[in-house]
C-alpha cells in the first residue's frame, strides 16, 4: 500500500505568499508571510519592508502549526487557553506551536497540502492577510 | 541496600500499543502512541496513517511527563493552570511537560513502571486511547 | 502543478523495522530503530531491550539526516569530517544532523519516500541493521 | 551622533534570489536560498522543488553568518577547522554558525548591508549560486 502525499510546488508558495502580499498592501500591514509545505517543512518566505524582526519566526511557526494539525491558529487558540483542552500545546514541539490567529492550512479537494502563516500585524490582520493568501492555492 | 526498578520491555510496549491503536480505530481517531519505561526513556512509538505530525512530540512528552510525576496528565492540568499550585510546569524540563489529557502511568503491582501518551484528537478521544492502551500491560 | 511525493505508511515502517530487528537479533546487538516519512517526521520507532538510551534520538536523527539529505549517514560522513566540503553540518538544524553509519533513505521506483535510522552498536553493526531493514519497503 | 545602516529590501533580496536561482537552474543544483539584512535576520527564502529540508535551516544560517561575522563561510571555514584560531565556533550563537561554502555578504559601496545563503549541492555548487546571487544586489 503506497502513501501518496499531495504538497506545494515553490510556485504554489510564491503564488500564494503574492496573494498574501497583495492583501497586506491593501490593509497596509507589513507582514511575514511564509509557506510550509505537506511535512511541515519551509517552501517559502518572505519580509515585507517595515514587518517586525520576531514576526519572522511566528510567521513560520503559524505555518508549521497549522500543517502539524491541520487547523487554523485562530480555531487552536479557542482550545488552547487557559481551561481549554489543549491548554500548554504552546509549550510542545520546541516552541513551534503558535496559538493565535494567522495560521491557515492550504487545501487541495479537501486535503492539507501545506499551511500558510502571517504575523506582522493585530490578530485580525494576519487572519485577513492569510486567508487571501489561502485562496490562491 | 539495592534499588530494583521494574520496567517495561519492548513486548510490554508494543502491547500496550496495540491496545491503544485498536480503540483508537474504534474511535476513528488516527493516533501518535507512546511508551516510555521507568526512566522516562522512549521505549516505542507509532503514528498511524493520517496522524498529526505535531503529535509525534506531544505523545511522547505526555508520556514521558506520566512517568515523570507520575499521574496521568489529565489530573496534572487541574493544578497546573493559572492559580494552580503547579502553573507554569510547562516551561520545566525544556518544554518536555504536556499538561493536558492523554498520558497516563502504567503501573503493576501498584507501582509505576513506566507510561503511556497519547496524540491525536480531542482531549476527551486521547483519553479514551490511552485508558485502553494501559490495561493491556 | 501538482507535486505528488510518495511517502511510508506505518505498516511499510513496522515492516521495515521489523526486518531491522530480524538482523539485530541475528548480529547481537540490541538497537533503536526509527523510521521517518518523506517529510522527516517520525512515524515509528522501537528500543530492543537492552538498547543505549543516547541511541533514541540518534536513532530518530539518523533517519531525520539520511531523508533531510537524500544520502546515508555514512556517505555523509566521507564528507563532514575536519577538511570535508561539509565539515561543520552536525551543528545545523538544531543539532538533529547524525554524521555516522546508521541512517539510510528507504526509496520506491528511484526516489526517497523516506529513512531508517538504527543505533546500538558499532557503525558497522549499525549498518548493517539498516541495510537489512530497507530491503523491507 | 547618528548610525546609519544600509541594508537591503525585499526586492532587493528577491532580486537576489531570483539571480541565485537561474544559476542553479543553470548547473542543475536544486537550492535553499535566502537573504537576511544588516541586522542578520531573514528577509526571503525559496525552497526549489526538490531541495533537501535540511538545507532550509543551513541556508538561512549560512547567509546569518556571513552578515554575523562580515565574512564568506567559505573563508571562515579555513580558521574554523581544528586547528584553526577559531576553532568551535559552530559551536556558538546556538548552533547557527556555518563554517562551509554557500554563505557570502551583501555588499553596497564597499558595506555589508546583508547576506545571502545557500545550500543544496556539493559546497563548490552552493559557492557557485552564491557568487551569482550576491551581484545582482
Amino acid at each position: 500500500m503506497t502513501v501518496n502525499q499531495t504538497s506545494v510546488s515553490l510556485d504554489d508558495a510564491q503564488r500564494v505568499i503574492a496573494a498574501g502580499q497583495a492583501k497586506a498592501d491593501e490593509i497596509e500591514s507589513p507582514s511575514n508571510i511564509a509557506v510550509v509545505d505537506a511535512g511541515g517543512n519551509l517552501v517559502a518566505h518572505v519580509r515585507m519592508d517595515g514587518a517586525w524582526i520576531a514576526s519572522i519566526d511566528i510567521s513560520i511557526n503559524k505555518a508549521f502549526t497549522a500543517r502539524a494539525l491541520d487547523i487554523s491558529t485562530e480555531d487552536l487558540a479557542a482550545d488552547a487557553g487557559p481551561g481549554g483542552q489543549f491548554y500548554g500545546i504552546h509549550a510542545s514541539n520546541g516552541g513551534r506551536i503558535m496559538i493565535f490567529a494567522g495560521g491557515v492550512p492550504l487545501r487541495r479537494n479537501g486535503q492539507v497540502v501545506g499551511a500558510v502563516g502571517v504575523s506582522g500585524g493585530t490578530g485580525e490582520q494576519d487572519k485577513t492577510v492569510a486567508e487571501a493568501a489561502v485562496v490562491a492555492i
